[in-house]
């Protein structure tokens, strides 16, 4: 038995997976991207050496993604995922009876077609008829993209290094500030608070520095990115990213695992002090 | 620069650091302690393969096991922590002004003496009046403890493999329940909620036959453990463990960086469906 693991050269620590065989190896334009069976974690996609996701933690991840945001605005209805080719953010989107557009702008097909084969329990929601699967460049459709034409943006990005680099900076989070409607939301994963609180930190200064008055972290557990500890990074011109339709997440009409309104209290509780 | 990675045979996933140099290698009665110095998380201390803890990411896991339970209880005076040879819980517990003793009762001296040469921060609280450090074996000492003598005992023991398998089931419970005074608790480390979820079962479970009416899952980061998610499962003879000192935590006259009063209510939280 083979293990693969992944040294984060950033925080000096490194995560492993015990697999079975290699199911797929593609170079696509932007990327190489592999796929694995694991012993104890069903698939693990890997994209340029980083873990993107397994069967089995993924659900920690495209869970907060999806209702954090969409369960602190008020009426969630057109939302915007930037990335997430995985198509899981999607999924858990779809849920929410009262959004009636998602739009999804990955620049890499092949993460999508990748996930429809090895995760096709993430891409249940790809064929929703308020759904969208748009193959192209984040930055520039953002530009393109009406003013105030979303109530969500969603950023389910790779790390700030390679294709995802363009979608941590103040000139995008303008863009997605120009394109949201009045108490919209743009919700950016955060990575580690803990191993990487240099970046979390500068996601916070530019959503700022792009006009935003309010931002908020958002702390979970992912298990397969460094530290095992992730965030998301929550922004709007609201009067607080704390609050948010807990009567509505009691009651959800739909299945979850890890999200509910009592685990949205402990994804905005703060530590004593950051950084950490 | 060399990693050094643990394999988790239970979960099938790794965890590993980069390290610079191997300070000490021990082979004392019990067990095979190592301590290396990395480039990102200070020291590691390394038990028969497993990794223990790190200079950095140690406050969380402490913190919790600490002050969850001493603000959950309404006066806690006595305190056991059985097993926590490095002295991390003891320094968080000492923090505690209202607590008039601690006895920490650890099978293997060696673990503190490397500790209090590799991490002499966690054993500031050692040399405090109140506290006693004795070296022995646990399930003995409880055992020949007097009924109702203590208020809390936190086990802040290895897994339940090797020394710190007698800690992990009814008849150890049993013992604790009966030295436990009135609206005593008693909190044990509880392995990875998600990969481990069969042992934090049976935890819940050993601690109910043992007659505790209440129990709780306490769940944290700690990036060093297997799958980064960790937890402690807490008991006791009371109405309900969500309950807490929330204006003490609030008020507290002591520093933490993870714990407040905010990350408590995160700490008890509980995920959508279980098991994970």
């Amino acid at each position: 038995m083979q293990w693969i693991t992944e040294q984060d050269e950033r925080s000096g620590s490194a995560i492993g997976y015990r697999v079975t065989e290699k199911l797929a190896d593609v170079r696509s334009e932007y990327q190489h991207i592999e796929v694995y069976a694991t012993t104890d974690w069903g698939n693990l996609m890997v994209i340029d050496g980083c873990f993107m996701l397994t069967t089995r933690d993924n659900f920690l991840y495209h869970e907060v993604m999806a209702h954090a945001p969409l369960f602190t605005h008020d009426n969630p209805q057109d939302v915007v995922i930037v990335g997430g080719g995985d198509c899981g953010t999607l999924a858990e989107v779809v849920k929410h009876e009262g959004v009636t557009s998602v739009t999804q702008v990955e620049i890499d097909a092949e993460v999508t077609r990748l996930s429809e084969q090895f995760f096709p329990e993430l891409c249940v929601g790809n064929s929703d008829p308020r759904a969208t699967l748009l193959f192209a460049d984040a930055v520039h459709w953002m530009r393109e993209a009406a003013d105030s034409s979303a109530d969500v943006i969603i950023v389910d990005s790779t790390d700030p290094i390679g294709p995802g680099e363009g979608l941590f900076n103040k000139a995008f989070y303008q863009q997605c500030r120009r394109v949201l409607r009045d108490g919209g939301l743009l919700l950016q994963q955060g990575e580690s608070p803990l191993v990487h609180s240099g970046l979390h930190h500068n996601i916070h200064k530019a959503m700022a520095d792009a006009g935003f008055e309010q931002t908020q972290s958002l702390l979970f557990p992912q298990p397969c990115y460094p530290s095992g500890w992730w965030s998301g990074v929550l922004a709007g011109d609201v009067k607080t990213l704390a609050a948010y339709r807990e009567a509505d997440a009691r009651a959800k009409s739909f299945k979850t695992r890890y999200y509910n309104a009592d685990i949205h209290k402990a994804l905005i509780a703060q530590p004593e002090s950051w950084p950490l």
